[in-house]
């Protein structure tokens, strides 16, 4: 079985950890008989069921350390194409079962623990590329498939996704799309939702679809692709996804500046963007960041891109006009942050001295930005126990950014203190004008806020939920849609 | 009343045509009571039903030469506000009676054509700008705003959407998010579905739902937007738009040149986009249409870009590269490409000599192209009756571009030729792996191959339409949706 790696051990022996949510046990024997009769792969061991009820959810993680989970599932079903993941769809539908679909359990949110006593989907070995257009610069690849897996065949063939989530190692293609993720290099590249341009999902009905077109761009109807990007598992499960490539880029240019302050340095990323240039790294760290990463006590930015020559000397100048009210510093903190920019090995060893320490990430207008920034800080810092909170900017558009929060403390009760900050945070960010969430999903830490966030958005996604999955039983208890009173 | 101009007259006096499509009439009297309630204007007399019967899809307009119409709606309701629509969709809900949306009916599909007897939905009083942020570069506007009005207003507070469709002077906002169309510039600005940002819909059940975010992205479920952009009014009445806009670019540069074939020009643009580069005009044409438009007997290039110095001069020296194997020609071309781009005058007159004409326009990823070219050509001139088949590349993208096909015929039975040009050259492309539609959309004319192209996606779009529109009253004959057996 595919290990992807957690940062802490789950305390205790194999089967011994209490679990949060639990229910009554389920009858898996026809879903069992089918999967042995289809071939596909199962397993139900005490230990692979422990590490299949997790995922990088840090509220999670801290359970973990004092031998906590929330929710362990019934089985672990490891089906190995298309054909087998629509085989254990059906056999749910007959079994009644929910079924919960994990690819490297990276996520922050929680969106990949499974239901209690139900199925977890693993398509960790549903891999590999399937097709490539060298021509027309298009993969499709299987959504089990590993980040550093996919990268390393486009680069031997002179390509790349452009995609470099900060779980790059530990997340798959799939995992990608269901949470609507963003990678380091996206504001040149995109984000996945951008360089997405078909899907193929198993559908909760045990139907397949295949979305998208051969096109670049349709108008045949709604795009149905963008209705499964960021869907977190809940309208099916996409086991293939045809995504746009580049060739690898002629030349790459670091710069770095820092700025009087976080405000300053938004102008400037402002400007490039506003310019209509698009370097890949633009990342920009208010003061107490950026002395954290770089022992620069102003607010950093540090820029990198790359692509063909001509546009990247032309980006860059207008990068150096923008940043004319900055002061040069060393590019040598570009390497720095590249070195560094995917480690978060801290993060369990924190947890497990009792320390909170979480990200939020939103993204809004320019306009909005300084009041996000000020509000969603204040409300942190106003939840009794928070020692830090912090912020940079990390993905940025024409019209606004991402801004991506950092916070820690060290209260009495952890549990309470998580929710305490992510309720005060996230209520800060909505009615500055922000968004729930910018890359990380919902899944289920942010589950209670979608009403808030989307108001009879979340309604008009309920009812499609119920008409693609009348029986409820695709990841029902992430996003925080709730069924229809007539719908069950 | 707004009147959007229609390249022929309906012959005969007001109310003397036939209609292809008729029903019993239907009891407007409840409906019409509430508008007036409402002081929601209302129009019935012929002239107005005659007028608000059409739209510019070409074979329709071969009819009323003719004096035949499709249907003939049943009343005219001329909402001026969102809560107003609110009110004509409760009141169409209460009386079981369909309804179209319309804005300046420019599209060519039939989508704008209400049911018979029911109700056309003109949202040409719902027009202005509602929210400008110049800070963030995004404008609320409402849907019934014509394009010259939206982009006066922005050139005079030195913006412009960059959203120039051939029906630039006929066509609404709206419009433009119901058929998924594409601006002349849209290879440097993306197509309306890369502009919009959010918008304030009214559902079939008569609820408002706000989508979007005031983000620039977001990760907070499926991104609804996108299931409204290019439904064509079937779930629900888009009422309110907010798109990016971007700052008037510092220059503009022009350049044109010919290659020995058509598909040398494509590996030119090819070349210019897989390198990053994206030009807002990019249009190649082949030998035929070259020589209608242009005079030159080769694969005519035209290039008009405008964008940020530093940005267009690096985008200029890529094309310049790019077309080395070309022969550069007289820049006025340019000029005379950019004088007529908008006049399709001679339609109608044509129409009324029995000459049959008309564009289909697709999209394909660069290594299908050739092909996607060859057989629709072929597969025109296979049709009994077809004098002329030919084609331009008109917008291009990183993995493909959209191709546009023009078609004459001087055949005995209109209508027969039509349908026989069409399915031929429909399945020739779909059968060459290109999209059913680039931007022009489905409407009628092209709702019975909706299957063809998207398979099972035509059911999930059918079961979505179920859920949210359950009585099937939204524009219930476009796109070619069926109802569900048990969803009515």
């Amino acid at each position: 079985v595919s290990t992807p790696k957690l940062p802490t051990r789950l305390a205790g022996a194999p089967g011994a950890a209490t679990t949060r949510d639990s229910a009554p046990p389920r009858d898996l024997s026809g879903l069992v008989a089918r999967c042995d009769a289809a071939g596909i792969d199962w397993l139900d061991d005490a230990a692979t069921l422990d590490e299949h009820a997790r995922d990088w959810w840090p509220v999670s993680i801290g359970w973990a350390a004092h031998g906590e989970l929330l929710a362990r599932p019934g089985i672990v079903v490891l089906p190995s194409s298309t054909a087998a993941v629509l085989e254990v769809v059906a056999a749910c539908n007959d079994a009644r079962v929910p079924f919960t679909v994990q690819g490297g359990r990276s996520g922050v949110c929680g969106g990949a623990v499974p239901e209690p006593g139900a199925v977890a989907l693993d398509l960790t070995r549903l891999t590999g590329v399937l097709e490539f257009d060298e021509v027309s610069l298009r993969v499709r690849v299987n959504a089990g498939t590993f980040g550093p897996e996919l990268e390393a065949w486009l680069r031997a063939r002179g390509c790349t996704a452009g995609h470099f989530p900060q779980s790059m190692d530990l997340s798959t293609v799939g995992g990608w799309v269901a949470c609507r993720g963003a990678g380091q290099y996206s504001t040149r590249y995109g984000k996945i939702e951008d360089l997405v341009r078909g899907l193929t999902v198993v559908l909760p009905d045990a139907t397949v679809v295949a979305t998208g077109s051969a096109g670049p761009r349709q108008a045949s109807g709604p795009d149905l692709t963008q209705l499964f990007v960021g869907a977190e598992g809940t309208l099916g499960v996409v086991t293939e996804v045809e995504l746009v490539v580049h060739r690898l880029p002629g030349s790459e240019e670091r710069r770095a500046w820092s700025f009087d302050s976080f405000a300053q340095g938004l102008e400037a990323c402002r400007a490039i963007l506003q310019r209509g240039a698009t370097p890949a790294v633009l990342r920009l760290y208010d003061p107490a960041e950026s002395t954290r990463q770089f022992d620069v006590d102003r607010a950093v930015l540090i820029v990198l891109d790359e692509a063909d020559d001509l546009l990247l000397a032309a980006t860059i100048s207008i990068v150096e006009e923008a940043c004319r009210e900055g002061r040069p510093e060393d590019v040598a903190l570009v390497g720095r942050w590249l070195e560094h920019r995917n480690d978060v090995s801290a993060l369990g060893a924190l947890w497990e001295r009792g320390i909170v320490v979480d990200t939020i990430e939103t993204a809004a207008t320019w306009a909005a930005l300084p009041h996000v920034h000020a509000d969603v800080v204040s409300a942190i810092l106003a939840v009794n126990g928070t020692a830090v909170a912090t912020v940079h900017q990390s993905h940025a558009y024409l019209d606004g950014a991402c801004l991506y929060f950092t916070f820690a403390g060290r209260p009495e009760d952890a549990d309470a203190y998580y929710r305490e900050v992510w309720d005060a945070a996230t209520a800060a960010a909505l009615n500055a004008g922000a968004s729930l969430s910018h890359h990380h999903g919902v899944g289920r830490n942010r589950s209670g806020y979608l009403r808030d966030a989307l108001g009879h958005g979340a309604d008009v996604l309920a009812a499609i939920k119920a008409a693609l999955d009348p029986r409820w039983l695709a990841n029902p208890s992430v996003l925080g849609l709730r069924p229809p009173l007539e719908g069950r």
